[in-house]
């Protein structure tokens, strides 16, 4: 049985890889692991009964979060926890936009919301949900379906970093029909950090709650206050994958979809000790989440500083309202899943293309929205265990492995 | 950090603790433990991504459902991860129903189902999910909001065993309309299995598919080929919770109710170490399931037999087609959670009520559609752990336990 911590396994053969895929799941923290071995032994049992290993097991449940509830800025009891980041997303759009089925259905996103979002609002009975988003201002697509007399506008565009046009989405918050705003506090696959605080105040003002994707942020940054409505994913943090977190303000309206005897958000139920373990590792994360920044931000800058230096690149996302440990850049004559092969053969692991759905051959629609180069995008995200040493020898095999795709693709002289 | 086994916890106090609530939500099996640990080390990281870790963690997702599919005999590719049991059966009925929509929308259930699949029968369109069954035979209600001719059958009416009437459930597949039929392969609340063959038989004739709900079944009795679907749950043979199997027959049409990227039976995708150990878990519990099929329904029997001699009970479900390792009764003069607390006091663990839903204090719709007391219920589930002298010791409180609530309610002199 391996001990090993869950950074090992990037760096146990010979030579030792370099994984730097730590966006959406990364390892687990050491001390998540710690967690879950003890909350196995004393949080196996359903925390919905009445007997003693029940009532430990809820106890555990409770614990857990109220540990998040304290990073999140929220109250205990308006923390949930779901079967995952997507799962948290589609309740929290279907469930809040459906309790204000009178204020209209309409559910405003921005243009590089996850799909699941994108998908959840056009469910929700309004918004367009085409990747047409950054090809024009504030454009509006007719509302199907629901019956309302506003016009259901389409993804709110983006800028050529990815940054929502805040006066946009915020005049269509303003706009009659308004269900719901969603809005991501920053994107995964390329690290822009969004307006969140601006449209908040605009859909405050027009009474429409604000859903915040924080599933790329949360451990990493700073949580702002400013939301109705938080989902967070413990598989980006350090945390275990098959568990979600969605925080819900009290005064927040939601209106339960499934049968009426099981936890709306979780049918069913939560693993405890995945629960627990995510807690654990949300609040290990936090404790050296400012020095972890500093250091991280720190790397990046010299990633993004030297890959811009390759020829016929372009990194992607804001320069300075970003994620500390998100890098991103698109070559040209380069086919991306090519790039993240090559690179994988000498021993690092890096994302590609859609870095959320990379099971499709699709190009991403956040870099369609952004009007970048949708292909040889290559994505990489530092965990906190990435050293220095790591980041120069990826710098150090970059450039050739560039140029031999570029190669096998018949371009190397370009 | 414990290294204690899973079924420590009930016994690490003294006097040592019985846990006999087994079902639904066990203690881990120790070689699942085993092999969470080693499988996240090794399938951590996203089996998606196209890195060597990436194809890792997939290699080891594709070995957990041809070990799964090896027990269902099913293919590999028609066994599906899902979030957890509940997700299971809302995705089925959700997708089987939606692919047929030309034949109808109507959703044949049996009314002892799971609040699950009564609950996405009703939102595909036809059934009614009402309480009412067992009251009559073969009622159907008007099937509203489909547009169809024919009407919706009503939940198909169960004996007082709990056993669906199969006559009843082949009439109503073979009406006009029906996309789906849905029958549980056996009762986690009361043990009785259902004539999941006939149903099947009459389904397959009329071209209607039948999910078979098996999470109360499988990895206790043998498993049969009679179902077009089925839905297994890994945290009622000793796997983890927070991760389900739903198995999809290659000739069975299923629609995709997510976005079309992603996997639609787990939207975001599953832990890899869960379902390495729910299928550790399985083949585990397989590989001795007929020793302990015996040695349990001996124990079970015994149970039966003795509880039926206290004053005012009622031994609840099918006395021969039963699982192996549940029993459960019905007091008159009893609050069942009284009881519940009663017997934790006493160092017991049972389930009470409606099993699958404690959380509610709503009588059992199982036990009502049998027409059977539906208060002062009890429930016990014997692990494979369980032994006679632990059942011994249960057999010699619960007299006592129970007279001692009926003194608290006031009817000890009855």
């Amino acid at each position: 049985m391996s001990h090993a911590t869950p950074a090992d396994p990037a760096r146990s053969t010979t030579p030792a890889r370099v994984y730097l895929d730590n966006g959406g799941r990364a390892p687990w923290h050491p001390l998540a692991r710690q967690a879950f071995e003890q909350s196995l032994a004393d949080g196996w049992a359903d925390p919905r009964r009445l007997h003693a290993e029940g009532r430990r097991a809820a106890r555990l449940l409770d614990a857990a979060r109220e540990a998040i509830a304290a990073v999140l800025g929220a109250r205990t009891q308006e923390v949930h926890l779901t079967p995952g980041h997507t799962a948290s997303l589609h309740a929290a759009v279907a469930s809040a936009a459906a309790a204000r089925r009178r204020a209209g259905s309409a559910v405003v996103v921005g243009a590089v919301e996850r799909a699941a979002v994108l998908h959840a609002a056009r469910l929700a009975g309004g918004a367009s949900t085409g990747a047409g988003g950054g090809t024009g201002a504030g454009g509006v697509a007719g509302g199907a379906g629901w019956g309302g007399t506003a016009e259901s506008p389409g993804p709110i565009p983006v800028d050529r970093f990815g940054r929502v046009d805040a006066d946009a989405m915020a005049a269509a918050v303003r706009a009659p029909g308004v269900a719901l705003a969603a809005l991501q506090h920053a994107n995964g696959e390329v690290g822009t950090v969004q307006p969140v605080e601006a449209v908040h105040d605009a859909a405050r003002a027009a009474g429409v709650p604000l859903l915040v994707d924080a599933g790329a942020s949360v451990g990493h940054v700073a949580v702002p206050d400013t939301w109705d409505l938080l989902a967070a994913d413990p598989a980006d943090w350090g945390g275990p994958a098959g568990i979600g977190v969605l925080a819900v303000r009290q005064r927040v309206r939601t209106v339960a979809v499934g049968p009426e005897d099981e936890d709306p958000w979780a049918p069913g139920g939560v693993s405890v000790p995945l629960a627990f373990a995510a807690a654990v590792a949300l609040q290990a994360v936090e404790s050296d989440r400012v020095a972890q920044d500093a250091r991280r931000r720190a790397l990046v800058e010299r990633v993004r500083a030297e890959v811009a230096r390759i020829p016929d690149v372009e990194v992607v996302g804001d320069p300075d309202g970003r994620l500390p440990h998100v890098a991103t850049f698109s070559f040209l004559y380069v086919d991306g899943e090519a790039l993240v092969t090559e690179l994988d053969r000498h021993g690092f692991a890096v994302g590609s293309g859609s870095a959320c759905t990379a099971s499709t051959l699709e190009p991403s629609h956040v870099l369609g929205a952004m009007g970048v180069l949708t292909h040889g995008n290559v994505r990489i995200a530092l965990d906190r265990s990435t050293t220095a040493e790591e980041v120069e020898r990826f710098l150090a095999v970059l450039p050739g492995a560039v140029a031999r795709v570029r190669e096998m693709l018949g371009v190397g002289g370009l």
